[in-house]
């Protein structure tokens, strides 16, 4: 970012990202150049085996305070440029409030594996084209019936029940409500009327007079509440822009807005996904709203990313360097053992598979073994699984969408490790543009706010804001990767192979699963 | 063997076990108490992949010592008393010598990788029907093709092609001959004849000249030449009494003589096997001539055995613990795991499968991780699935002689690994007792040495030496480990999940393979 200039003139935004871990609040100016950064760590509570849990006091008292930092850093000037708020959040997660925002109970979050049950239930191909969300852990439609079945006091009672983003909204505004890019993860939509669904509403065991007013993405749901604009130092209420989930925002905030470039986020979960005009829905991706106004989001999910290349780092030790762990060692061991980790594939199924099977039985599998084989070759493997299966997702969007991707840009911790990139590049056979910014989801928010103010363009014909052209004036890039294209047709024949393990272990992992009821 | 007490009368014999590794001599008397031990290491050579060499000359210079070590401890009064010298080899390996006992070129092997395009031309039921050994990597048949193929003139000029025990037989009688009980293992016998089979020969291209003279055994072959009773201060020339191949002698050694009891050897391989009256053969088994006169043994084989535990060790570092291994440590970590490893399933095939697929393209698979998992779960998982594959190949050997296994005779390095021993217990079903001589299958050798000498018992009937009789006299034994049949049942449920994964994987090994040519 060093080569990018604060701007001295026109509008500023804050952004929000509430995610699983802290909310960050930033500054940003036109050029997308960020001036300030804050973070608030939010505590995951974990109070059951597959429970996981925030304090949803927490979402609203860490946007305030984090808020508070960026506008308290500015001058008074730029404090006077700051004309809107951006937000985006953890999806699929959900707590139930009273009318004056007190929470009724924990939030229930997206990672959390408490509704099998409810999936197994009321999962469907049916709830899957309404909703645009495969049956899976995630949605929180399946929660909300684990709720509604165990605990329906904690609806009972409650007068609202939303997504972050709404809570965040409500503590800013005094209004209950999201943005239609925000609260289609819950899972409760018909997404093509981009309306909650009657039908969906009543397997989750909530009314529809309980959930948040809906707002098309980038256009503004209310001005702040004044006394938070006396507090912040500005001198009037902004508006609050309806914003969007934050895998949606990394690819805004990557401007990956055009036919045949998407977004690779690399990070503790790996996902990838492309802006689409029209409605698809298919087993191997979920369909989200775009924050781009009329678009949808096609968005394949692997949950084991730099997790598991972490995991296998951390759990087993270098014989050779012990009790000094280096990430960068473990970088090249890996890129010192040949494509194919000379025979040693991976299914990186270590928490579950989502696309493009979504089968929660599913388990991790290395196969291949030979005594010559080091922990550098298991490294390399799983790197490389990630890969494989990210090519076959990248595929299957393809064939979603009739477009061929021909670029990517890639994000996430993952895309600071240069080995990893390369055999995602030569696996995949795309080239990988860095993206510079690191809060990229808050960026995509920042995009969403200047696009709502017109920042970079007139309205388009429909009269919704240019989303399209606030993300290409506000991303930043660094260096392209380009796939070798040889070593892209000797992975194409291992990939192959890989493809062939899900099917060849389906039954061994539900029998594995079977033995686990005992 | 503390509390065991030498004997002061009564004869000795000395017993040479020359493996893999190196020669060892032992002195032993009637009770199978060993008096001294020596041991001469033999340098492996391996001068290309899969080539794996000894020099032959020291077959017998290590045996020359090791005898003359053990005899110069002794009084001359004890060393008066030492009756018969025994022998046990590595089986299957040999080499080539002229008339006078110089080696023409290197030894090769049981491990040798070299002949697989010999195996996969000549290897067939009708080859392991008459031989007793289903095709594989071991058996010399196939290495003897190969030189016949490429270095012709190693047989041209060889006067004798032997196997180890034959070669220190000439060097210490002048007599040309073997054991059946040893040289069956070259994989050239009609077994059932115990003789050469001339279809055999001519595969391996040698001929019936060529090959040492055969001995039953439990036989005198010949007395040792009066120059080494000489030098080695015996009052006479002793006799070599024709011994046996190293896997049959750990069974000898541990009194594994009667039917449902077998032998069980935890080491770096691991085997068994159990003696039967009668010729059967079995894809699950070889089919050895026995050192009981008249019998067979059938042995199953795995090949990785303690080598993969210590793998799993050396190649993945405790991160509690760096650089401090600690077997100890790790056992106690894989007691710690509840049965099944939590999920985690391993085919322990890092050598590739023998018993009873016998697949060399077959590789190791570690399936149904997750991110609970620990290195501790990857060891327990490891030992289990040894456990696994012996089970079934016990099972196997109970099918094929139609006498379950209610008793094993233990040994190998991993039978003192508590752990191991108590889920091979567990696993099997089987009560394992605990054998005492390190030294057993060289403890093997001197049972027939004894029984030469009828120094327990008089001949059977039948005229043969009373085998059966030295080896319960001779052999001692520490603890016996019970299964817990609760347990046992529920392993039988993990190895029934076990049996599955290498038919899911054989396709998979084989398209592993296939790349690897590439």
């Amino acid at each position: 970012m060093s080569e990018r200039q604060r701007t001295q003139q026109g509008p500023l935004v804050v952004a929000i990202d509430s995610s699983t871990t802290s909310t960050k609040a930033i500054v940003v100016d036109t050029n997308g150049t960020v001036w300030a950064t804050a973070r608030r760590p939010i505590p995951l509570l974990t109070p059951a085996m597959d429970h996981y849990e925030h304090d949803p006091a927490l979402w609203w008292r860490t946007s305030h305070e984090t808020i508070g930092e960026v506008l308290g850093g500015l001058s008074q000037a730029d404090r006077d440029r700051v004309a809107a708020i951006g937000i985006t959040h953890q999806r699929e997660s959900f707590a139930p409030f009273s009318a004056d925002g007190t929470p009724l109970a924990n939030g229930i979050l997206w990672l959390d594996g408490r509704a099998a049950e409810q999936i197994e239930r009321h999962g469907s191909a049916h709830v899957h084209e309404l909703s645009g969300k495969p049956a899976g852990v995630t949605p929180a439609i399946y929660k909300m019936a684990w709720v509604t079945q165990h605990h329906p006091e904690w609806f009972a009672r409650a007068d609202k029940v939303t997504d972050v983003l709404g809570a965040i909204v409500f503590n800013l505004t005094g209004r209950w409500a999201s943005s239609t890019a925000a609260a289609d993860s819950l899972g409760l939509f018909d997404i093509q009327r981009r309306d909650w669904s009657d039908e969906l509403l009543q397997i989750a065991g909530v009314r529809r007079d309980q959930m948040p007013e809906l707002v098309a993405p980038a256009s503004p749901i209310a001005d702040i509440r004044p006394e938070l604009a006396a507090e912040w130092g500005l001198a009037r209420p902004i508006p609050v822009i309806a914003g969007l989930g934050d895998g949606q925002a990394a690819g805004i905030g990557a401007a990956a807005v055009d036919p045949g470039v998407g977004y690779l986020n690399m990070g503790t979960a790996v996902n990838a996904g492309v802006e689409s005009g029209s409605y698809i829905y298919n087993p191997a991706f979920r369909t989200h709203v775009s924050g781009i106004p009329g678009n949808y989001v096609l968005e394949v999910l692997q949950s084991s990313g730099s997790y598991l290349a972490g995991w296998v780092r951390d759990t087993f030790g270098d014989p050779d360097h012990p009790g000094d762990p280096d990430v960068e060692r473990d970088n090249a061991a890996a890129a010192a053992i040949a494509p194919g980790a000379d025979g040693l594939v991976t299914l990186p199924y270590w928490n579950a598979v989502q696309s493009p099977y979504w089968d929660a039985l599913a388990r991790g599998a290395v196969v291949g073994w030979r005594g010559t084989h080091t922990r550098a070759h298991l490294y390399r493997s799983v790197l490389e699984s990630i890969c494989f299966e990210m090519r076959r997702n990248l595929d299957e969007l393809a064939d979603g969408t009739g477009t061929p991707i021909t670029q990517l840009r890639i994000m996430g911790g993952g895309a600071r490790s240069g080995v990893w990139r390369q055999i995602m590049a030569d696996v995949t056979g795309v080239p990988l543009t860095v993206c510079l910014e690191e809060e990229i989801s808050a960026l995509g928010a920042a995009v969403l706010a200047m696009a709502a103010i017109n920042a970079h363009a007139e309205p388009l014909a429909d009269g919704s804001p240019d989303v399209a052209s606030s993300a290409r004036a506000m991303a930043s890039f660094g260096e392209t990767v380009h796939p070798d294209m040889e070593l892209h047709e000797r992975y194409r024949r291992i990939a192959a192979v890989h493809a062939r393990l899900y099917p060849a272990l389906r039954e061994t992992f539900q029998e594995l699963a079977a033995l686990s009821q005992d």
